[in-house]
């Protein structure tokens, strides 16, 4: 993570400047915004804005920084450590899903990232290893017998991680549809699917409809 | 759409060059690209790229518009109209992956959209109703009682979608996993899930390691 030159009493300002950045990002897209925008985003004039940082990369690291912590603390977590690994993989994925509901910016951002600078390609390398780590809880789910044998480890998390991610597009906070009861869909739909349980799949069309 | 300003005998060179300006938009970003870098892609002079297209939303716009008319012609195919509802969701979601396969940069692009424009906002409308469409056939599913009832059909739509939409994120045409073979696992999880079928969900973890 790039080192943004400032002293500390200016630390609760670049935190807040981060927030403001994030949000931009995230609306226009990093390379879509200038420095401009991010100042008048801030309330600040564009010299203000270079007294706190260096550049928009910085804001960019810094951003990324966050949204990865946050995900990285999550495999931390005790829920995501111990016990039975299908348990372990439904609380990650519920854990994601509230990162996204409290720092939508900051996810989505690294989310869309194309690897344009050294900042960005760090990022993605970083995600690679979130991938992974996924990947290795659904290998260990799939040796207590708890996820079907018959699935590659490696491209089910990608799959999952991927439905779980699709809702930045989408998702919008303080909604009326609130993250913990997306989380239960999420849930639901990855570990049991869209087809009806215990039900043939291919009743006949004539069936009537059900409440 | 936006009609470029050319005459119909550039035609070919147009569909050309758009294909490669959706290959640079794909790796860098539609933001991050200039027309320098455009021309550079397209072996030629910036002069001689500014007599086929106006600008680069013109090539953005023919793209989106192959992206989209490809999405919208699955839904016309008689497999997506006629019988089962839950095989029309099945071959809409075997072909959405086929057309990433075949037209990967045009729909990542799509994906991508920020709505900076009113070529991106007419082409995210465009994919709302895409989405709506998915939904409608998942509401007739769960008439047919081969969807499970208790999940909101539009929220599935989307999560499907984006399931299916997420691998653009890592998948290369041409690489050691094929589209079909990917096409079925991702038919397998979205309809089945990751749980093993017909097996309790927590089995000891002392079991045996399966083959």
């Amino acid at each position: 993570v790039v080192q943004p030159p400032v002293s500390p009493r200016t630390r609760h300002d670049l935190d807040s400047l981060t927030a403001v950045a994030l949000e931009v990002f995230h609306e226009r897209g990093y390379d879509a915004t200038s420095m401009e925008q991010l100042a008048a985003a801030a309330n600040l004039s564009k010299a203000a804005f270079y007294h706190h940082i260096s550049g928009k990369e910085d804001l960019l690291a810094r951003g990324l920084d966050r949204a990865l912590s946050a995900l990285f603390g999550v495999l931390d977590e005790p829920q995501a450590t111990t016990g039975a690994a299908l348990d372990r993989i439904r609380h990650v994925l519920r854990r994601v899903i509230e990162l996204e509901d409290e720092l939508l910016a900051e996810v989505t951002v690294l989310l869309r990232l194309r690897g344009n600078s050294q900042t960005e390609r760090d990022a993605l390398e970083k995600r690679r290893t979130f991938d992974r780590r996924v990947a290795e809880l659904i290998a260990t789910a799939q040796d207590e017998g708890s996820v079907r044998s018959n699935i590659d480890a490696h491209l089910s998390a990608r799959l999952v991680i991927g439905t779980a991610t699709s809702i930045v597009e989408w998702y919008r906070p303080g909604g009326k549809l609130a993250a913990s009861r997306l989380a239960d869909e999420v849930v639901a739909l990855t570990f049991n699917g869209l087809t009806a349980q215990g039900e043939p799949q291919h009743r006949p069309s004539v069936s009537t409809k059900r409440s």
